[in-house]
């Protein structure tokens, strides 16, 4: 029984998300269909993808992850399928894969121009529903990538055009930025808890739109009373949070907001 | 194995769509349930209408599309049970169905009335779970039309009071209206390819809201730096759209609003 | 096949309730996934817990409710499972499973601690993927909950802090709460048909918000043109509506508004 998520920026208020579902399951009736969420801000490249790299991994082995947020479309973008890491991938071909397939591994990659799994007539305002539900659809019954288009190379699919990962080259401090606001107003960044083991030191300080926060807590709750705190969130990324509150509200902070981290060097004991 | 879609005006922020999934699981188990949108504004009819008619037919065939949009609910209004191009339809009989039947084949159509089939005892506030969802599961598992109620004519349905269908009149010129306002604040009118192709030219000139558009493109990006644009959209009518925008707000208008269409003659060469 | 229900306040605008669905999905690919609702308040347990209330019963035997309404989430608060009216419930023990444990028969309740159902590394920030997932994934098939944990006295868990039930002291009169607004902007109460029942008059005035309303309507229609009406709604409890309007947005009332009912002796005739 193959799995299908979806992720799109198609929000729920329009029929566009049921519609993908119902053609999807006229060519594979038995799929389950899963949404990761269609609630990505419209046209936001850069949430969709690092929502993506924070869901697949948790889905069971050869899931196939249809993400599209497109606003290319209908031009001459390439739709590409991806194997990676074991799991399937169906994207615009616009940064929206490029954080998993960077340090992805068993990559492949082809391109997806294969009309005859495509729906007739191929709009060019929903490819969503014309290409990547029936596309998607055909893998889960065992269509092989590869006869779906020619096969790209890892380096040659774009990349994300910010944000795809914090700027590390200067010792002993990261850049990151703001890549989601999640429902609880957390101020989700791109720096993962790799970035910090890196360090020699284990103290930290942030800096984010003139506020500094030194240290981290590890549960929400354990920053009660104490305005915003830092900790590693459920993505394995360093969130910016309030305890019962808002932090994007009350910061006056969104996506894209930059982020600095400075390492403190270990006291010698 | 059946497959039982869902399009409501109740939102997701209540626990009124689970409820419904349970009552159609307690008597059809292994129902497939698809949410074509819940997100119809609370009592919009027309919005409805044009939703369900742009999403069932990329189901599959003898799939059952439940919409509740009822105002009335607990009143004397009759709900009807259709079979129509191949799918079956639930809906209250308020207009809700009237763009699919009046144009459908082979359409069979029943009050629901056979008080059996209900959830017992019947509430005056939610027949989505006392009367839609219970039926809905019966007819998955077989229960023919004929057995919900009388029979009634296609000509007896209520129409919808506004919006089913574009003003084609006046030669050359057609007066159609939005019905919906897209999450992207796309206006989709109820103007369909049809409508343009029966007129002789094959220029056309937009007039909306004070505003003036002439000719179309053909994808969103196209639109690019041009103000608004007119095109052919997912459903298969004229959208008016501003490219990475939101149309709606930008144009201040919203659904209901009127949209003139001219053609041009052909210029002979 | 078993159903597994979800309801939290993890919103649907990110990836957290596709990351659940996932983790179930990946332990056991054959349950049916029903969402009750994400769109709870954040840190809502009172709205919550009369949501959960409302919806479990319209399911079959046998269903597992999963509810993650959960602020002290990595602190020393308890997970508990339970057994109660013939379905498996997991919650944090803050109240949320409260008014249906109160009055529940056939409960069974244990405390989750046994870590080798978990997901691990489990974070601190996400029980719902690390804990409430996999646990209702076991459960779902087979797992007896009395090899979760100890075993938990029912009048030991935590009660609602405020609003499981109305204060029915004084003779002739209840004193409920408004424990959530629909999407309609229905002010739903914790007053239940039963609680009007048990009074000899069957007449009643509702107070609430400097507002008086004197007897009741059946359906929202009957409410025509009269402001205010009060009527028993889906979940079997008053509620204040308007309509075709919204009385939370007209009365300016909301969640914990108090509404006091006053019942007038039967007239002997």
């Amino acid at each position: 029984m193959a799995i299908i998520t979806l992720l799109t920026d198609f929000g729920l208020k329009d029929e566009y998300v049921g519609v993908l579902k119902g053609v999807i399951l006229s060519t594979a009736p038995k799929a389950t269909i899963v949404d990761i969420t269609h609630g990505i801000d419209p046209q936001d490249i850069m949430g969709a993808a690092h929502a993506l790299k924070a869901a697949y991994a948790y889905f069971p082995e050869n899931t196939i992850h249809v993400s599209v947020v497109d606003p290319g479309v209908g031009t001459q973008r390439d739709i590409i399928a991806a194997r990676c890491n074991g799991h399937l991938f169906l994207a615009p071909d616009n940064g929206l894969l490029a954080p998993i397939l960077k340090v992805g591994t068993s990559v492949c990659i082809h391109r997806v121009e294969n009309e005859q799994l495509f729906r007739h007539p191929v709009s060019r305002t929903f490819h969503g529903r014309d290409v990547f539900a029936p596309v998607a659809a055909h893998i889960s019954k065992g269509h092989p990538l590869a006869s779906l288009g020619a096969p790209i190379e890892q380096n040659r699919i774009q990349p994300l055009t910010t944000g795809q990962e914090p700027d590390r080259t200067r010792p002993g401090q990261i850049e990151g930025r703001v890549v989601d606001v999640d429902r609880f107003g957390n101020l989700i960044t791109n720096i993962d808890v790799q970035d910090l083991s890196c360090f020699e030191g284990d103290r930290f300080t942030f800096n984010v739109g003139g506020y500094t926060i030194d240290g981290m807590v590890e549960t929400y709750a354990d920053g009660e009373n104490d305005g915003p705190a830092a900790l590693i969130g459920s993505r394995g990324c360093i969130e910016i949070a309030i305890y019962s509150g808002n932090a994007s509200r009350t910061l006056k902070l969104g996506k894209g907001a930059v982020i600095g981290v400075v390492a403190h060097p270990k006291i010698k004991r």
